[in-house]
């Protein structure tokens, strides 16, 4: 051996790329992997947008299908304040439980992770099928919403509905491959503004409400067209579950854990009650005011009605507008931060392509925030953009994640039910203390997987044929494609594993070694050297599916390589090049078994890539009809075409 | 060396695809390509589809355009008479013009040839733009007509419209992968079935003229908006050159001599001739008894309009739509002849990809028929199968290439009148003999050359709002690419070239080989092994993106493999793969300059495509960056995953 790599001192620089960096920023080394956690003033924004922003479209669900009952006319939507009351219910049981879960798995504890430590494997990726489909939505829905403000706002941007769409999605994966720190100090603002905007459009409608001088919505005409002339009780409940879409994303937090500062858990936990606090009342406020303005389901949207209605026309309604936009972007952002997170973890797992837990140049997950951001723009392009329509096939996931995220902590409720006073055991992620009130939080945890259930299956019947049947078959046949994938990674490792074996037989075989020869030129010559160069003989053969060409190629070998071996020309009648190659190889390996047959190809490599399409690359040809037989190896000789038009070699 | 490949009687066998087969037909080998070729009778559906079949729509485009001379009302349609006259007498100088080609290019004398004997280089790549542009736009226009004709009969099927163009432009596609002469035989019966039922239509019609039984046409609405209340200059011309679409194609058969059974050129001449005659009386008669029936360009086509009219909505109507789609997809099939061929012809001149002249499994050049496909489709697509809406990008590059195509002619027969009586040129292609006609000849070519011109320009300046700006910047921008696509074949055969080479020098070189770790499994075994068979030193390094996996291969490389030589591991921080390598490589080659460094990448092949993509796939990657270097060859080592889940190395 020579001198060693050491000896030499390699240093691993980072690779450099001036389009790259200016988008994304410099590269971060791997050990800089453990600072980017976030304040609780940053968290929300980060975390807790989504849940937030859902106020900006629940409301206007739920009017979107009371307003089919139409001869029960306006009076039905009356009922949009119930069926909030109702939410903002379930709302409190899922933060209680929620809370349970983010100080029991201190380092993260999304529905994947607590349901694969408590309920198994299948639950698990049931979980995160669910969780990744609905991190799809998220964005898709959020920025469809955020896009309808603005066409509220600017009713003559509509046309361009799909394109703003597709552009603010583009713009947001930049800003994630940056890195979250980054996004959380951007997207803090605007979030910000979304709650101060709110909070004075609530205050000043309610003064106005009680001192009399809140006006109604005018110049705003309803776009549903009414199915029935009663109410149903499956209109009721698909009302019900399209104001449930309020809730998406109060899990966020819970999975985030470890991007929060220390203490963690306590952190996440304030945050998170903060949260709740604030989406709780804010979404009764929009309700109760919308029905007093008389709002209707229109391609205004309901926070444009009341905006216009409470401020008039004027700056800030612009301001709310924008807010709601801007909050609405956010809430996207969540799922960037959540989706490439839980699809690592999966991948880690073996459920998921590996390559999703490669961390990028700025050490996020920038294949997962790829995947998503991809996802995401197709549905947009099939959904034309438009929330209604994405609606129904949103939240089916996110409540089937509660359930078992729910499920999974009370199986440990009752695994802690049964620990010695002073046993604690320590689990991955989670640590086992007796707990004399585990009979109430479980109690707590088993209301929230309960409520949680029943939403789940309300939304999957009342609003199938809408669109949830989408859902509905699309998260089985995603955990079917898990354990597919599940199954090649354990069964190649089986297969590559070095476990039985003691003493590997490592010793070299014969070699024989195979020019293939197109054509005779500069480029041949260096073939020829590096074979040469390997000592030991070699053969040249040329595949001749033109006999003209053939016979050219024979007669320039002879004149400038004849002396160092022969050209053995093949005929190929049919013009078929790979076979007669593989027809050859299949000789030699019968005559001497176990012989490894080196292939050297020779390849033309161009300066730029629409001219190397201009060449017959037939390499790729060879090596994919090569690669599949057993001790065969190509070898791969370059020579380049400089942009002076040389050849050097 | 060993036994040489004769010894061992390799036979190159054809290689067979059970699902390729099926669509295609078994592979032909190359001896067989002198028997595809066709009689007359044959080769009229073949040649002169395209030309018969334009009057499927060249009298409604007449009338299409008239009608937007509203004030001027009906009456103005009664011009399409006096316009198709002269477009008739338009086709009879072209068809003497190009009589005179085919028999003075009897082995094919299309455009293309012509111009570049004649007149350069440069006019034959314009020549052969042109007619690129065109050959694919006779494709979209033809099928779309065609399914016009469709939609006209069965009006249910309007929605589907550009799914149907698309299923016909593909199956199409598959019948001539198959190869010419099964082409011909299954389009010529399609074909005459049109001319039977068009020669019905004319003569009913014009019975029930004479015998005032003639009726007019009832329920069906013109859909075209009046611009002006006046008949313009610019309307007019614009009329008649939507009617010279009708002369698209007529120079078919002189692209297609050498295709004809012998006589060649008697054999083209007469079918051309034919063909001619049997162009000029249907359009004359289509466009008088469409006048006579007061037929409007509406949804339904003006054929279908005829044919109502004539024989009433009965088997005949729909006889006749049939017949007219049928031969409209004929049409169609004479781009899939004519592209291929004269694609491979310029590319064999080195101005399009070298890849256009390979022959397929049956013959036929697959990669051109491909191009015309996809390229069709995609006009299609983008003109939402609307013939109106791509008629004012046709033609313009037929009528162009007849102006170089005579221009070339007259210069040939200037160059006739100057031999000696006894001398006689032989040319590539063509023989230049002595003929007391020439200047009578010569005459007619210059005239065909003359209005070919005036029609080209009358296309372009009339049309060039409405799109025919397209094919105006198109042909100027394939022309430039031409160039370029030539002058990188020419500078890299220059680079290539051996022409000063005396005595090469092909001495080997030393080798370092590196064997790139990943990780140690029973592939890198193998690795190893064919390092070994190698005999000469190697090392191993492991880029370690990821510190514990680094210390984890480290430890199983000892213990396996650590006899045979040490594993070097270079950190790379910044998770950078390839720059270690880089870096490495250089410094060897800065030691020892002219070393060939061989680089050892171990590569897992798995059963599947869709398994493949599971694993890193760094290879691509690090022989992206590899190739660039110089004396860097790259060797891949594979394993293979075999179905059984074992790996057989």
């Amino acid at each position: 051996m020579g001198v060693t790599p050491e000896e030499r001192q390699v240093v691993a620089e980072p690779e450099r790329h001036a389009i790259r960096e200016l988008l994304v920023g410099r590269p971060l080394d791997s050990a800089s992997a453990a600072h980017q956690t976030i304040r609780k003033f940053v968290a929300l924004p980060v975390f807790a947008s989504d849940a937030l922003s859902s106020v900006a479209y629940a409301t206007e669900e739920i009017l979107r299908v009371l307003a089919l009952a139409g001869g029960v006319g306006l009076a039905a939507f009356s009922l949009s304040i119930p069926i909030s009351v109702i939410i903002v219910g379930l709302l409190i049981v899922l933060t209680l439980s929620y809370r349970q879960t983010i100080f029991a798995y201190p380092s993260g504890g999304g529905a994947y992770i607590v349901a694969r430590d408590n309920l198994g494997e299948s639950p698990a990726q049931v979980a995160g099928a669910a969780l990744l489909t609905d991190y799809i939505l998220t964005v898709s829905v959020s920025i469809a919403a955020g896009v309808a403000q603005i066409t509220s706002a600017f009713p003559m941007l509509t046309p361009f509905r799909v394109e703003i769409c597709l552009a603010l999605i583009w713009l947001m994966t930049v800003v994630n491959l940056r890195g979250v720190k980054e996004s959380g100090a951007a997207f803090a603002g605007p979030t910000y503004f979304f709650l101060g905007m709110t909070a004075l459009l609530l205050l000043t409608g309610f003064w106005q409400l009680t001192h009399g001088s809140l006006g109604t919505v005018t110049d705003v005409r309803m776009n549903v067209i009414p199915i029935t002339s009663t109410l149903t009780i499956l209109l009721l409940l698909r009302a019900f579950s399209s104001g449930c879409t309020a809730l998406t994303g109060v899990e966020a937090i819970s999975n985030g854990i470890p991007a929060f500062k220390e203490p963690k858990s306590r952190n996440a936990a304030t945050t998170m009650a903060f949260m709740s606090g604030i989406l709780g009342v804010t979404f009764i406020g929009i309700t109760v005011l919308a029905r007093r303005i008389q709002a209707v389901p229109a391609d205004e949207t309901v926070i444009s009605q009341l905006a216009r209605t409470i401020f008039g026309r004027g700056p800030l309604y612009f301001a709310m507008a924008a807010a709601t936009t801007a909050v609405l972007i956010m809430a996207a952002n969540t799922s960037f931060a959540d989706f490439p997170r839980l699809s690592a973890l999966q991948a880690g797992d073996g459920f998921l392509p590996r390559q999703l837990t490669n961390r990028g140049s700025r050490l996020v997950f920038s294949w997962g925030i790829l995947a998503l951001a991809i996802l995401a723009s197709l549905l947009i392009l099939l959904f034309n953009g438009d929330v209604s329509r994405l609606i129904p096939l949103y939240a089916i996931g996110v409540f089937l994640s509660f359930t078992l995220s729910q499920l999974g902590m009370v199986i440990r409720w009752r695994k802690v039910s049964r620990l010695r006073p002073d046993e604690e055991i320590q689990s991955k992620g989670t640590v086992l203390r007796p707990d004399r009130w585990w009979w109430a939080k479980g109690t707590v945890n088993g209301l929230g997987a309960l409520l949680s259930l029943v939403v789940t299956l309300v939304f999957a019947f009342s609003k199938f044929t809408e669109g949830a049947w989408v859902t509905v078959l699309l998260i089985p046949s995603l955990v079917w494609l898990f354990f597919r994938i599940h199954k090649h990674y354990r069964d190649t490792a089986r297969a590559l594993s070095l476990e039985k074996v003691c003493d590997p037989d490592l010793r070299g075989h014969a070699i024989e070694t195979i020019l293939l020869i197109d054509n005779v030129h500069r480029g041949t010559l260096q073939q020829v050297r590096f074979a040469e160069s390997l000592g030991r003989p070699w053969i040249a053969v040329h595949i001749g599916a033109d006999s003209a060409k053939a016979e050219r190629t024979r007669e320039r070998w002879n004149q400038f390589v004849g002396h160092r071996g022969e050209l053995t020309v093949i005929e190929s009648p049919y013009r078929n090049l790979v076979g007669p190659v593989q027809q050859l190889i299949k000789q030699f390996q019968a005559e001497n078994p176990g012989v490894f047959i080196n292939v050297v190809l020779g390849q033309l490599v161009t300066t730029s890539w629409w001219t190397q399409l201009l060449h017959q690359n037939t390499g790729p040809l060879f090596k994919f009809t090569l690669q599949r037989m057993h001790n065969v190896v190509v070898t791969d000789v370059h020579y380049l075409l400089e942009p002076d038009g040389t050849v050097d070699v």
